[in-house]
């Protein structure tokens, strides 16, 4: 393994803290990935980001910043990477999945916020995650009240630039979406020096796309009936590290994940012994390593084969339009995509739940696990109408809320196990 | 006093929760304000208003209704009176300010939600709140997650229509809001059956305007220095009664007592002895009949001089420009006049931490108590940046967190009264 205590400490990171995260993370993942048997070869790629990943991937993004490229750091799939990229830079997903940054963040932060804000801005002050610390600005949004104002306390530290994200779907909010990426356009060109092109941006809308259509292979040889060739925490761990790959490789990466599955799927090799029952996770993101309740749900007798999350189906479902041929009209394709994601930052949202019912068809899935981070108000309000959406559609639901640490595991895993063993009956 | 036992009854409202409510609401009142001495004259006004409140306006409103008039329930600061009142129709505030509506709020909402957003919701489905019952229909906005959310669970069992507020204050920010409000305005002019046009709507700026000068003139009067002409907890029930009256009389009765508070001040009339500490209260709203606070602090030694709050100086600060004689001219300046609004649900909010800072001053205050309702992330978040702001400036600040139980109460009081000891040191 290289040495990147280096670049850590040109990095100005706090060295002594990150070597406490270091030194847990290997046997979490240990316990958590490597127990799983028959696991997809191809998962080694993904394996090896984990074991070095505070230090390959920095590397390569601090290659680029000498290079001339810049940094995005973000925290919303509502950030259109397409602009960065077509600019010549980076984008790097910096959402907290672990507890270890948690307490960090109260330092800033009220403790009755959802763990995922706490946990990003206690890996952004405590100095203990390469991303936040090579990135050259971060790109906010006004998704949740946590985050809208979480970033007025990031931006006093770092140059924090905030997109405002309209509250509801209308045409006209559409369109404010498109004026507020064209806005985010020229904030990328003077923070890279570099002018948007049409060619440029639609070679990125192209690459982009290519990543979805590549995430949503692996996710389309998860609908398998009958067979089970990945797991879900392998699925999920693809989809955390889409997050901050460079898109090419992703795109890469997930395509030769798929050709093995779908091979799996004609040899009927499944990771699950047949008859596991098939859960849907629905809910708010699970942020790397946030592996929490998919190993619960896997080591409960069940299978997760779908999460409806934005570290899941939202991430890649629904393309940029790719033959607008000026800033303008690209600007407007990429507005439509993003605003097709129902997050329940959405009033009303009635797309989640819609997508939800259809999923549960699709990924022929036994049961949905409604899953929220505490003190995450959008999704916890949105509970009762999806759980009476699904029972509407004889589709048995669990609604759970849990947070970064482990006082609740035992918790879980009965409530899990109880619901696991309803849906055999 | 009248039986208005038949219109609850027509009402719809649940006749024997809604006794509960009337047996306690007198003695609560009668111990938090009936108590104090000195009182001015003209807030035997507003005592009656209370003793009625269930009774006087709402009968007044379904008078309205009989007419042919509407009425609309709205539970922000931001949504226009000034357009329903042009259509001939009525605005009532709706914030539920009592722990007594939170438990049914409950039923329907997640536990960890602000106070507010449940005892409103609570009023609404346990039918104990004639203004609820009362509204033809709600008007929301997309201000917190809380209300944003909450909204779509009161608009399943009444017409409710949502304005979507901009999160930012830029130029274009404003011109949505301009927008926002033209869309309202049709709905108000499609609900109503009137159209609207620029001399109605120009006496409606007009009399919400007087409205706002009129309590403007009482605020006015509180920062006479050596003299408090009225109690914190006088003014706040001014204000609060300011939400659902009519606005003609409110704006008469409020000239009245200012009248009476600035002859006392030439008298030299104060109902706090010299020397007692003058105190700013900002944070979340203190709706009716939330005075919780208040009470302990004017019973521990101190005086509430102002409210930087929407139940205070951003009610009225900042007029609508009289002088568009155009709906388009008449739309955008209402909303360059609800913009300036400085509410936390903004990012960034520089202008609310500016606002106290300059209250302090104008108020002569002896030092700020920063107060918001448990679970109000907006607001939490700005307290350490106040709080800087105001040390800074060298005005002492006390944060503090509660929500409408009485459980806090000692602890409340004991740290109101070390902050008051510490003020006189
Ligand atoms: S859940 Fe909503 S706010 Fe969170 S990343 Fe997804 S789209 Fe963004
Ligand atoms: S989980 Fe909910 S509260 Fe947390 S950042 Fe996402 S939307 Fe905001
Ligand atoms: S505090 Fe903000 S959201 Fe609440 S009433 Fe005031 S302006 Fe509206
Ligand atoms: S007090 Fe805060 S959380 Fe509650 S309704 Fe007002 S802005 Fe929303």
């Amino acid at each position: 393994m290289t040495d990147y205590r280096q670049m850590w400490t040109d990095l100005d990171m706090d060295l002594e803290t990150h070597d406490q995260l270091c030194a847990v993370l290997p046997a979490a993942f240990g316990d958590t990935y490597l127990s799983q048997e028959n696991r997809p070869e191809n998962m080694a790629f993904y394996d090896f980001v984990v074991s070095e990943i505070h230090g390959v991937r920095p590397a390569e993004l601090i290659e680029l910043q000498k290079e001339g490229g810049k940094v995005f750091g973000t925290f919303c799939v509502f950030v259109p990477d397409e602009v960065v990229v077509a600019c010549g830079g980076a984008v790097t997903g910096l959402c907290g999945g672990s507890q270890f940054w948690v307490p960090e963040g109260e330092k800033v932060l009220p403790s009755d916020m959802c763990p995922l804000v706490k946990a990003s801005l206690g890996a952004h002050f405590g100095k203990t995650c390469p991303y936040f610390s090579v990135a050259d600005m971060y790109v906010g949004e006004t998704t949740c009240d946590g985050k809208k104002k979480a970033y007025e306390i990031l931006g006093a530290d770092k140059r924090t630039y905030v997109m405002d994200m309209p509250q509801m779907k209308r045409p006209k909010d559409i369109e404010k979406w498109t004026g507020e990426i064209a806005d985010f356009a020229h904030e990328v060109e003077s923070v890279t020096g570099r002018a948007l092109t049409p060619e440029a941006l639609g070679a990125a809308i192209r690459l982009i796309n290519d990543k979805r259509r590549a995430l949503a292979r692996v996710f389309e040889a998860r609908k398998a009936e009958g067979c089970i060739p990945i797991s879900g925490k392998d699925a999920l761990l693809m989809m955390q590290i889409a997050f901050f790959d460079d898109p090419a490789r992703c795109a890469e990466m997930a395509n030769k994940l798929a050709d093995e599955l779908e091979q799996r799927i004609v040899d009927g090799v499944s990771v699950f012994p047949a008859g596991t029952k098939r859960i849907l996770v629905t809910g708010t993101p699970l942020a790397i390593p946030n592996w929490k309740l998919h190993h619960i749900i896997e080591t409960s007798g069940a299978a997760v084969v779908c999460e409806e999350m934005c570290t899941g189906t939202r991430y890649f479902e629904n393309l940029v339009d790719e033959s607008a041929d000026t800033l303008e009209g690209q600007f407007q394709a990429l507005s439509e995509r993003y605003m097709k994601n129902n997050c329940a930052c959405f009033t009303p949202n009635p797309g989640r739940i819609a997508d939800v019912v259809r999923m549960a068809r699709e990924y022929h899935v036994d049961g949905v696990i409604d899953a929220n981070l505490k003190f995450c108000t959008l999704y916890d309000v949105e509970k009762p109408s999806l759980a009476a959406a699904l029972e509407a559609e004889g589709i048995p639901c669990l609604a759970l809320e849990t947070d970064y640490t482990d006082n609740d595991a035992e918790q879980l895993r009965t409530r899990v196990g109880a619901f696991v063993e309803m849906l055999g009956e």
